[in-house]
């Protein structure tokens, strides 16, 4: 067996733990260091050393791959631009309005530093993205839909979150059923937000704090919830601990389309993950093993989803793929 | 815009006549040829011109991907490594048992005469096997399921219509919906093939036909329906006219993983096609604009699905795609 391709996690919140956890499970892969803001010596890792972000660069030569696992996309700004420079990477980069610029910008720093990175690549951007792509190139006359959920919005749950009298809250993004079904069946109509999605609410309200105040509140908080029909649930610390401390999500990318007049042709790709998280990191890590293996033919510069031979984020040989999975 | 693609189309039954609609669809491709083995002048195609295959050779210069659109596995194995000589070729060879040996004689006909050749590229071999790829990748701990229907069988219905006292008649593969819940709910349990599947036949016996008799022939007989539960229909060759002419198919792919104890993560890819060849040939016609633009950069040999970047089935470019689907 060739030698490990050398992982660094940079970041270590829920992803990196994550990252960290799917790396050391598959057998060509070897996560050598966790970089950190923090001090180093207050990160318990599951076993991998950890290092400062200020000392990367010492790292460039034991490292093959860094995945870069910053929380907020304004961090990743930052982050993604900086550590091309010292690796090749790969990110999960969220932003979708943002990507074009994001990309410019590690795509600059990569070519300049000879390394490269792969960005956005997680399941939607990254996977949902894919068949996104797949189904519009195969069915060029047709509509796609994208539903996400039922799942935790992180940023929605922030927003509850900050409302005045909300001690802690969950909020999930769950697809309407009626629309889902309208699409797998071919529908081409045009649906607004209200009609694709549902919010949901679990919140602890402060001791004391006027619920339908908070409850207004939320409902009508424009950009996030005023356009969705909004459930909120008041509900117990310990509750929300003991069932809404998870991280499921998912969704579907539907398409439907026509090949020629009456033929409806419907593609669909779906998603229902217990962790959010721990399928991201491992979407990540299979996208690790194909930058190392493009970076190695020599390439450079900012790459997505959409520019890797899927053969490269396999560990199998191009002859066991075709053998056991073609 | 840069100069259309010229496609030949080689064979000119259903899948050929689905490529020939869907090239002349897309604003990149232009088919220039249809050769057949009949005699050209009996050939009447939807106004691309007509060439005996015989001729294929006189066309190298003013093709530049030819489409495989043979009939049986027999025929693409003698099809394949032949078109290549002379032109980069797409094909959706269906025989998994037998892809390693095509993909063998195609690869070393391609490299002989500089072409590339990109092989099995439908849904099934072709989607389905690319999702296998991806899933598995992403989800290395789990089990991969393939559902296929519901959908009309090419040779299921060849081998009814060989049974004694069958005047004519079509089967349906019909995925059992126990089992395609079972595996979309994250169950990792084998079944077996009458567990997956059952198969549905309407038939229309020759006058005077002994139908216990048919019934027990197709019920009973080996590799086909044996291992199903197999229901079998009489009905009018008007009925069987009138509502199962079309050819509709598809099927689905899950693998339920596990990214740590207890965490399910579920990822599935479904298509629901009311018409199987002009599916297949709209995946065909997205595979010669990759195969063109690997071609260009000179790559030659046999490849699948599983090695081209997935931006190179589309017509737009990276920036589009980048700012429009990621």
């Amino acid at each position: 067996m060739a030698e490990k391709i050398r992982i660094a996690i940079n970041g270590y919140g829920n992803l990196g733990k994550a990252v960290e956890l799917a790396a050391s499970k598959a057998e060509d892969l070897d996560p050598v260091v966790v970089f950190t803001r923090r001090d180093p010596a207050t990160v318990r890792t599951a076993g991998t050393p950890v290092a400062s972000v200020a000392d990367m660069e010492k790292w460039s030569e034991k490292v093959d791959i860094c995945v870069n696992c910053g929380g907020s996309a304004t961090d990743m700004e930052q982050v993604g631009p900086r550590a091309v420079q010292f690796f090749s990477t790969v990110d999960s980069f969220d932003t979708h309005a943002k990507i074009p610029q994001y990309f410019a910008a590690v795509d600059a720093a990569a070519k300049k530093s000879g390394h490269l990175a792969m960005i956005s690549s997680g399941w939607d951007p990254g996977l949902f993205s894919l068949n996104r792509l797949l189904a519009e190139a195969i069915l060029p006359q047709g509509k796609t839909w994208t539903f996400w959920g039922p799942g935790i919005s992180q940023g929605h749950g922030d927003a509850i979150r900050r409302v005045e009298g909300v001690a802690a809250g969950v909020q999930y993004t769950i697809p309407v059923s009626e629309a889902v079904e309208a699409a797998q069946n071919g529908s081409r109509e045009d649906l607004s937000a209200r009609q694709m999605h549902r919010r949901v609410c679990y919140v602890v309200a402060e001791e004391g704090a006027d619920l339908k105040k908070i409850e207004h509140d939320i409902v009508n908080m424009p950009n996030y919830f005023a356009d969705y029909d909004t459930t909120v649930n008041f509900i117990s610390r310990e509750e929300l601990e003991r069932k809404h401390s998870g991280m499921p999500h998912g969704g579907q990318v539907i398409r439907s389309g026509n090949t020629s007049e009456g033929i409806d042709q419907v593609y669909t790709f779906g998603l229902k993950l217990d962790s959010n998280p721990e399928f991201t990191g491992s979407v990540l890590v299979a996208s690790a093993r194909a930058v190392h293996t493009l970076a190695a033919k020599g390439q450079t510069g900012a790459i997505t989803i959409f520019d890797v031979p899927p053969a490269y984020l396999s560990a199998k040989t191009g002859q066991q793929l075709r053998s056991q999975l073609l």
